[in-house]
């Protein structure tokens, strides 16, 4: 069988193919890296059209990193999928709590995910941390709750929740505020890998940058 | 804020709209739970017209994690994402080795992604097994491979590889074969999260059944 077998090879004939879905929407060089990885994790170029980025997001989310700040996910899919390699240059970690007993036990009591739990718990651990969250509505509602009940500042919120119940009105309700810079997805689309993909997008930007 | 926090019922509303989108598609029950939860962990409906499940598939992983029988996945997002205590109620176990500096060893050497390279490294471990492929096209031909010319045989390949470069082509190759029962999806699209809620889905109907 005849096929491309090598890493970086794979990588930039996919960014090819991927290149003139993206061409007409005048993007800058850094949304175009997030947009074709979001494209290239998905195999979907529908997300040309449904991807939404705060003018501030991008720089926020690399000076997070640079100072060595956190991330906090909702899932461990997340977490996992996210180059924590190349985050711990800056000395940042990547932080879930999904499967933690304290979160399990506030889930349980309040009646609420488990993944709402955690961002309840995270608090002001959040404040000027990068929040990335790949599945749950219920996280990104608890998250925009935070920030205006309680005033926790995330630095950013990449919220890519997705799914048929919630998904849709969380990410539009993220896209309406005007207080912390956000990277989403309109609708129904959205999980995991979007967010894995977001999140590796700004940091190979940075390491790029580096060397 | 108004959105539904429980669990379950964020479950059961979310199969309640996906249903319509299956209704003209002769599913049996598990190919349904299938379908449903691909389109629901994807929030993409577009899904239900590019799965192809063989005839045997669904029982023979039902059969081979019954006997305690093993997962290989090719990347570490699918290892994290299945549910791992489901899995171990029977035995079995979750193995990938993308980061194995062995597998490393290999990929740079032979010129091949290192998923390609674990997959050859896991060998005879594959015959009788599950393999679940959520990212990577190498991957997939390597394990098509294996069955060709080591004459290797997993029970069964859920294969969802995803992108612009070979993904499409070795999920065709995946389904034109006639020697191991597969779960594919045709196309660019694809991921890890689609191989986790495949595996998931069997998983959950072999639980609701022992209960």
């Amino acid at each position: 069988m005849d096929f491309i077998k090598q890493p970086m090879a794979i990588e930039s004939r996919s960014m090819e193919i991927i290149a003139p879905y993206l061409s007409s929407l005048n993007l800058n060089d850094e949304e175009l890296k997030i947009y074709s990885r979001i494209i290239h994790a998905t195999g979907d170029v529908e997300y040309a059209s449904i991807i939404k980025i705060h003018p501030f997001a991008i720089s926020s989310t690399k000076s997070v990193i640079q100072r060595g700040g956190n991330i906090f996910t909702d899932v461990e899919m997340v977490r996992t999928g996210i180059n924590k390699r190349n985050l711990k240059k800056f000395g940042g970690e990547v932080f879930c709590r999904i499967s933690d007993d304290k979160v399990k036990i506030i889930a349980e009591k309040e009646k609420i995910t488990r993944s709402m739990a955690a961002m309840r718990d995270f608090g002001k651990d959040l404040d000027g941390a990068i929040v990335a969250i790949g599945n749950a509505p219920t996280a990104l509602f608890e998250v925009l709750r935070l920030v205006r009940e309680e005033k926790i500042f995330p630095a950013v919120i990449i919220g890519v929740p997705v799914g048929f119940v919630g998904a849709a009105d969380s990410k539009a309700k993220l896209a309406a505020q005007n207080e912390i810079p956000f990277i989403t997805v309109n609708g129904t689309k959205g999980g995991s890998s979007i967010a894995v993909a977001i999140v590796n997008a700004i940091l190979y930007l940075l390491d790029n940058s580096r060397s």
